[in-house]
Order: C-alpha cells, then structure tokens, then sequence
C-alpha cells in the first residue's frame, strides 16, 4: 500500500510537533509538508530537536500549501474555523486538533468560547474524536474533531458509570492536575520556568471550558463540576471524579462496568494494584503513550467512589487519539503508530 | 528575660529539624538538646546542613534527656503516647507533633488508627494546636498536640463558612497535593527520587486518618470527603475544597465570611488577584513560612465555592504552628520566630 | 525467523527493566524468563508499571532458571563474575550489564573496584559492549560486558580527536551531571526525594570508577581526569569534556574530526545550532532513545575545545547499547528495537 | 537610630525584588519606592506575591522617584551606565546591581560587552561589591557595584588558593550549574516550562561574560576557562574548579588555605563531611540565604584539587551581598537582615 500523505498545519506547536512524531512512525503515513509562518524556511528539527536524524523536511508557509490525503489542522483556537475555506480542498480527510468543531451545540459552545461560532453550517460535518465513544461514526470518517485533553481524561473517567446509569443523582467533582505542555509552546508569564517551576496553581476553578465536551457526550445529565490545577509537571494529566454509587453497588461492581464498558479497548488499563507504589494511575507511566489509564476506590461507608485517570495530554489528550481515530476512519489496525509503552522510571 | 532551655525528642526526623531551624531563630528559645538514637554522637548538621553555622550541638539518645523548660516530642506514630511516662517529668510545657493526643474521641482514635488509645487517661490533658480555633485555650497551655498538616490546611479552608453555618448540606469534597517531606526522612519506595519525581499518586482516595482530625474540630456535621495526591514537590500542601452556598449568597458574601473570621489572623492571608499568575494560592509562596495563605471563586450558576488553602507542611502544618501555639501558651507576640517572609520565585 | 528466547537475569531493577521495555518491542526478540528474588511470584508489571498490556510474565527465582537463547544479567557489580559458573551453561549468548568484565587489564581492574578480578580467566572471553568502538569484535559476539553509562558519555565525546590525536598533551577534564536513575532501584537516603529534588551534590570529585574504562578504551595515553555529579533529573548524562587543540587547527577541523569518525553512526547525531534553544546537547531530548548526542564550541583565543554528550543513562548507557550490540552480534539490522525517537517537550 | 530610606529602580524583576525582601527585613532599612514602568500603580505584591502581609507599597514610574538615602539600581545591563546622570542626584549612596560598574579596564569591558563603556569617566568611583575580597574599600562606599553570580561563585572558589599562590601554571577549568532566576523575569523561549524543566543546555561553552569578573579579581594571571550550563531548577548556582597543587601540597594544606583565608568571614562556610549525603556544597542548602558554602577533594596521584562552591544566585550572587555590601559601608552589622538559615529539606 503507498503511503498517505499528511499534512500538518501549525506544526511548531506542540500539538504539532506530536502528531509530526507519531506520524513519523506510522507505516501509513507520510509527512510531505508542515507549516509554520514563524518559522518557514527552517528545518522542523530547529524547534523539534527530538526528530533530528528522522527527518528533512522544512518548515513552509500555510500560503504554499499544496493538496494532500490528510490534512491535520494545529492552530490556535478559533482558526480553523475562521479560515476553514482555505483548507477545505487541501484534502480529502481533514483532522482539527483546535476546540473550533467538537460542540456540536451552538449555545454551548458560544456559553464557553464567548462568541458565536464562526462556521455554524459546517459542524455538523465533524465526528468528536474519541474513540472509545465514538468509534462507529469514526469508521470513514473524513472530518475529525479530536477530544480536548482535559476533557478526555474526565470522560474516560466518567463515561462507564455514567453510560450504566450507577451514579446517584449528586454532584459529580472533576479535579484535573495538568502540566505545563497544555498551554502551548509559546513563552509565557504563567509557564516562565522560574514562576511553574515547583508551584500548584488552580487556574479553572470554576468554568474550564472543557466542560461543554463533558455536557455534551456524557450521557445522563449529572451535575458535573470541574477544577483544573496546574503542576509542575510538563506532560501529562491526572484526574480524579468523586461520585456516589446506590446502596449494595459494590467495589466489584464498579470494576464490573469498567470491564464491561472498556473490556476490549487498546488504548485503556484498567490500573488497581493491592500493594506496592503503583497502585494507581500516575501520568508519569504513561507519558509520551496513548494510554489511558484508569483506577477507582469505593469509600463503602459513605458509597463515594474516587475514579482516577491519567493521561498523557499530547498523546492520548491531541495527538495520539487524533492517530487512533485516523486509524479507525481507515480501517487499519488501530494501534498503529501508537506502539510506545512508556518510560520507568 | 532568661531564654526558655528546649529539648527536641526525636530531633532528626524532618519535623524536628524543622522546630529546631525555628527555634535556633526565636529570641527567647535556646535548644539545649536534641536526640536521635541512630545519629547520636553526630553534630545535628551532620543531619540538617542549614544549620550548619548556626548550632554545634550533637544528637544524644533519648536515655540522656536532662530536665528542660518545653520538650519536643517528634516521635513516629504510636511512641509520644506510648512512652509518655519517661517524658512527663521531664518538662513543665510538652508539645507533641504526632497525632498521639489530637484526637478527644477514644472510638474515633480507634476507627482511624487502628488500635485502641495507648494513653486513654492523658488525652484531656492536651490542647489541639490550631491556634486560629483554639486561641483561648492555647493561653498558658502545657500540653500541645499539634494537628495534622493536611488536617490543617483542610480545617483552614472550611472552617470560616462552616462556623458560619453557610453550607447547604451537601457532601463537601476536599482534595489535597501534599509533598514528599510529609512522609518523613526515612528513605522508601515511594519516595525513592526516580519513581517519585514527575509523578501524581494518589495515596489515600477514601478512608484519610487526618478526617478524625476536620471531624472533631469542623462545627456542623458537614458529610466531608478527602482525596489526597502524593505530588512531585518536596515542601507544601495545596488544599481545594468543594463545597455549595445557598441561592443568594455571593462571592462577596463569602468574602465577607472569611473577613469576619480570620480578620486578624496574623498567619492567614485571604489570596484573591483579579489579573496575573498569582490570583490564587500557591504552595510554593508559602514555603518556609508559617502562613496559610487562602482563595475562593464562585460559580454562581450552580452555586459551588471553591475554597484553596496553602501552606508548608513543615511550618504551619506542624513546626511553625507549634511555634505559635508555644508563643501563645507562653503570653508572648504570637509571630515571635516566625518572621520569614518566604521566596519569590 | 524465529525470535530468540531471553532470559533477564535480576529483572526488577533499572537496567533489566530497560532491557525488557526494548526487547518487548524487538521483532527477533522474546522475553520467556525475568528473574528477581524478592518480587518472584509477581507479574513483571508490579514492579515495571509502565508494561502494562505489554506482558503477563511474571518474576521467576534465579534457581528457576532454564536454558534460552540469550541471556541478560542485570545484577549488582560482582555477581555477574562471582556466580558466573550457574550462569554460563544456559545461553549461547550472556550480556552482562555490570561492570564485572569491561575491564581487561586486572591491576586496573583491582585499583577501580578494591578487590581482585572474581574471575580473572574468564575477562578475555567478553567484548566490551560499546558498538562505535568495537563494532568488528562484536560480530558474532557470545560474550559482551556492556559499557558504563557515564564512561560510554564520556568515551563518545572525546574518541573522535583522540583517536585523530588532536589535542595537546594537557590533562583533559570530564564533567558528568548524572540523574538519579543511575543509581539503581533501591531506595536510598542519597536518593530520597526531599533529599534529592532540586539538589546537585558532586559526588565523585575525583576517583570515578569509569575512569577504568576511559584508561582502556580511549587512545593516546592523555591525562584525563572525571567529576560526577549528581543532579535532580532522573534519566540522563550531561558530559562536557574540555581539551586544547593545536594552533592552526580550527572549528571546522573539529567538524570534520566528527563527521570522519562518527559519520555513518545510526545513534550518534552531531548537534551544532546557530540559533535558537536547542543549539547542543540536552539529555532530555535523548531521554528512552538510544542516542549520543554530541556537539562541540571551540574558544579559538585559547585552543580549549568544550565538547557536550548527551544520552540517557538506561539505554544509550545500558540496555539500550546492549540490544544494539546484540543487533550486531547477530548480524541483525543495528537499529532493530530501538527505534523511539524521543519526546519533545 | 532612624531607619535609612531606600528606593529601588527596576524592582520588578528578579533582583529587584529580592532586595525588596531582604530590606524588608533589616532593621536599619526602609524602602520607600519602588519602581517599575510596566507595573506602576500595582502593588508589589502584585509581582511580588510573597511579600504579601508584609508591604503595601506601590510600584512607581521611574519619573516620580524622589530623594532617598540609598537608591538600588536593578536595571538590565547598560542603563545603569547610560542613564546614570538621572539617579545620581538622588541618592547619597547607590547601589548598581547591574555589570555596568564592575569592570575597571575599558578594554577589557568593551570585549565582553561589546561596546564602549557608555560613561567611562564614572567607573572609578564605584566599588567591587564583593565583601570577602573588598572589605576595607567598602568601609564608607557610596558607590557599589555589585558582583555577577557566576563570577561571585567562581572568585570566592578559586582565591584563596591564587591569593596564596599555591596552584601550578595550568589551565583552570570552572564549571557553573545555573538556575533559571538567572536569566531574569521576563518569559522566554529558554525558559519556557516545558523547555527547560528537566533539561541541561550549555548556554555558555565558553566565553562567559564573567570571566571579566574573574581577570579582574583574581591574583597571580592564572589560565582560567569558563563553561556555564543551565539547569532545571531555579535558584542557586553549584560551581566546580579544577586546579593543580605542587607536588608535597596536601589536602590538609589546601584546608590550611581556605581556613587562613575566610576563617572569620560570616558567610563562608567550609563543607567537608566524611560520610553521609552532605558532604560537598549543595545549591539547595543555600537557596534564600548569604552563605556561600565551599568544599574540595584532592586526587594525590594527580595533583588534581577539585573546589566546589555554592550560593543562591539571587542572595549571595545579587541582593544579599548588596545588603552584605551596605552594611559593611554603613559600618553596621556585618550580617544585619541576612540571617535567614535556609531549608532543609
């Protein structure tokens, strides 16, 4: 089979630089232009050292794009949308790694974006890149909205119990510690080494704009919170969602419905250890892999159940998943591409 | 006025350095000894270098305690409570870290820590270090058991809006990012540097012992929940707690909740910027220092409160607030010792 | 083909689990037996989190042994070489990642390690396990004693000009900043991590034991003298050597020496940047890849050429050249198993 | 005695605030204003936040400064000098925490500045704020020119064995591991978060600025080589230097030296524990305090003595030694406002 070939649109990002990684080593895939008005003319190794040995290519403008299979759209919110007219003939199958089309409800989006959405006739084109959810609409899917990464942690987190309707009708508290690679490559007071560096800052107490993905694809309407933290980490996000199961629902029910629901999933470890460290999920396991890994504990006495998630946010939170539904709309094996298992220690 | 002669019991642990870094520094403490059975015989800068210059003092075994004015007991679990006998008469004031004495309720003591009291008889002798709760009796106090550093930045956070009777009954969820020096100077898998550098765990999802501690000292039978994260830091505890005020009440009246509460406190700065990267609580400001520094945002749609709290576990989780407490039951200037400002960045 | 069977041989350590991360993901390779006393009876993942879904083995006792085809020993220094008789009948290939049989000449031998050689008649059978030096030995290979990790940093920074026999007859200075990982799994007060976090302690000034391995394996007989010091990263070795090179002889020059020795090398990238942030070296854009990084600055004013190596410490270091040196020895393609390319950020 | 009234120009920086803190807490200072043209009419805690509770004070514009006793100059390189005309008028004393001042010959500032000195006729009147090397000319000082960190680092290792002339004609190599305060507040590409967390770089090779610093300080035109590298943590600089003893010189002789040399300096300390994890200068200890820690190892065989030394860049290598500095020219308390004693851990 010859190859696809990609392009990446805004791959000086991260969120670039990591689907220019993992596509770097997918059997199907070649990358044939990336761009960056920044930086054109530059080779892609000057701001992704990583790749240098693994590839020549350049940095172009977006204006000299030329016409590809996949065309994967790492722009800054907002853009894709704006200028889709512009990338809509580049190619055949089209992947946005922006929030620009995963809410699929005007209101909301413009509840949490704070304006109306620039393209409102082209959203319903767009299948909301999660997997685990939506991977029967995936399947020759040509237009891919991926998850946002905050929200595919708590998702992931939520979404068995939820779909099984167990949970009673409580508030449900979503905590996310996220590391500093969510807020993007560009230099900033918030991310200036000397201020990140060993601080814990809430920066979403209330209102994190990822609940309107929470809102729109977990089923049942609970009352969801969210609160989102940023460490001092780079890569990765551990979340924990507290909710409350009935009277009799036992700890083995709960893994019950994580086994039912997630039973057959590549890309999801169920993580419950007796003893020792690792007991739990910890996002340093899964760093720089599409993992999403998953672990609960039931207090029986007051019927609260914690649900952790750890995800590494560039992987499976933007670029790995963006792979994972990319393979499933054309039809190879879905963990093409994604076969890295993570560093220990 | 002479200087108060101070011994330290247990004195190369990271709680007994921490007293003996604020005691070498308070004008009328003098540390006379210190011990520690394994570095007997060493300068206790052999254990803690920051101190070198400071002291010349060496450790000595506990078997040659020679009467003082205040003793330190920082003892593992179980041994302040277990062994009082050989410390009662050593001194007229004793001031316990451990949590051998926090808890009045014998049943509640058992439930958490898993045993039956060894001391039932003494436990009314002791005041609970909080000095924001119980500053009246802290005055000429003789037995202090100071809290839990979790349990304090947990009490801190509630306690203004639960005194108040605010809450609406709903659960209150309460999750924690504590440091590594919480768990002590003893060398252990959890803490060995390649596995806990870049890593979130959670290590108590359910079932935290310092809940004894919010259950005794919070008013109004809040159902209270804690989650508490093992994070990537060495100093510190973030605190979120989650909690819902009811229709009419502002962020302008919770506001005027913790004004009224803990106006005057001298280690309680209420933390809320409305522009830049510190509009919040942050652990790492603290560090070194005794403040509790505390923040809250408002969901007014579903009114949720979000209330941070960040303190140095070391410093106003156990050693600083001992110091305060020690300050208040001797009549002296409460911050006496206690003046360091903390580092930025 | 089929794959060769192999065996790890002290499995729940850093460098077996290094070694078993690589060799699950080899395409001749598979994994049928990890040996670990204290963790026998546990699946591999207890201990190795991040091979999750990657393999059900489970810890075996070294006296449960049966034969394979290659066999790794991942043991404390002296083990390999003392109980080698229990271990030389059951594999045709053995791959020791100890220290116990790099060395070659015994007084050398004895002077680094304070003890005579465990097993002297046996030093001459092994290849030293470095593939840029002795890539033609390794063919073929049965016995192969793998490099040091702060020795293989150094000995691939300074080997090109060497063996040109470049620099002046100066004593020549080697820095290493190494992270915590190489010192091994074992909990340890030097590697807890309040001890450790946001620490450099220098901690072989002079007298490193690698500078065996330098004395043997570096041409010319130059004066050269090591530093270690231990830094707050984990995975990873920051070298920089420091030389002088004749008048006359230039940048460039330095270049050419490079690319002349290292120019078909599938692991070593020369990095020199005019711009930017990633003008050199940096061990964690080496951090799970097998490459040594390398670059170098030339103060023309004095003739002192600082040349910078990256790697990381487990793979480059150890498992990683290990698989690379197998790859050889068989007769395989070099880059079989080790193809990760590296995380950026 | 009144306080002396203290203004602080650019105090929105690193350095600036640091002075701030420090002031803060020294009995015979007041800061009165503080400027900063991006921030004015914030209060300094607003950039500031660990001095909240401590100062109400607002940043000013530069425009609006008014007569003070002592004026800190916290400006980036070369305003000082350009600019002096509009400060000098308003102070009795000034302190310049910038390179403007510090070099006396032109040339040798111009090579390492590249540009002529903006106002020549002004240098001599300044002092080298280095107090263990300038004790005596500092006695009565109006003008200061504060050391560089790095060359505060490098000085303070190397004279006392070049004071004494001890090491033989050989090259000196002097290694620096520097935090990320040192490049100031402003957010960088270098010091974006998820760039320099876990990352070395070696940012100077060679030709670091400060040598200039180093040639002009230090007796006896020894060969001296510099190499900085940046490291992942934010305070405090850790400095090795190589050098060559005679033949007969001994590791006892070389602590004779330091000894005779900075025996009662207050913040010196010489660190050399036989066992134990401390043995050597750690920046860790430091960070926040005065001391400047020093340690060394000798390798007989070679005549090779390592000197390490450790200071928190912004305290020892900036804002501490002014403080330090002003003292000794008011003829006050030598260690006045400078007593913290640092963290451990």
């Amino acid at each position: 089979m010859s190859k696809l070939k990609v392009g990446i649109v805004g791959g000086s990002g991260y969120a670039g630089g990591e689907f220019l990684r993992l596509a770097l080593n997918h059997p199907n895939l070649e990358i044939t232009q990336v761009t960056s008005e920044r930086n054109a003319g530059d080779p892609i190794t000057f701001v992704h050292p990583n790749l240098r040995g693994r590839t020549n290519l350049k940095f172009r403008r977006m204006a000299d794009l030329e016409p590809v299979d996949v065309l994967v759209l790492a722009l800054p919110h907002g853009n894709a949308a704006k200028r889709f007219s512009q990338f809509a003939g580049l190619a055949d199958t089209i992947i946005d790694l922006s929030a620009d089309f995963r809410i699929k409800d005007l209101d909301l989006y413009k509840k949490y974006y704070n304006e109306d959405h620039p393209a409102p006739e082209l959203v319903d084109q767009w299948v909301y890149g999660n997997p685990e959810l939506h991977r029967e609409e995936l399947k020759g899917a040509k237009r891919i909205a991926c998850a946002g990464c905050f929200a595919t942690s708590a998702i992931l987190a939520l979404y068995p119990l939820l779909k099984l309707g167990v949970p009673q009708p409580k508030d449900i508290i979503v905590t996310g510690l996220v590391g500093s690679s969510a807020a993007g490559a560009s230099a900033s007071a918030a991310s200036h080494h000397p201020e990140r560096d060993n601080s814990y800052r809430v920066y979403a107490a209330t209102g994190h704009r990822h609940y309107a993905e929470l809102h729109q694809e977990l089923p049942g309407n609970f009352p969801i919170h969210l609160t989102a933290i940023a460490g001092p980490h780079v890569r990765g996000i551990l979340t924990t969602a507290q909710l409350w199961i009935p009277d009799g629902y036992s700890e083995r029910d709960v893994w019950g419905a994580f086994r039912e629901v997630y039973g057959s999933e590549p890309f999801i470890r169920i993580v419950k250890v007796r003893k020792g460290i690792h007991r739990y999920p910890d996002p340093k396991l899964v760093s720089g892999t599409n993992y999403c890994d998953i672990g609960f504990e039931v207090d029986q006495e007051s019927g609260r159940v914690v649900v952790m998630s750890a995800i590494d946010n560039l992987v499976k939170g933007t670029a790995g998943h963006a792979i994972q539904s990319l393979n499933i709309a054309q039809g190879w094996e879905e963990t093409l591409g994604l076969e890295f298992a993570g560093l220990h220690p």
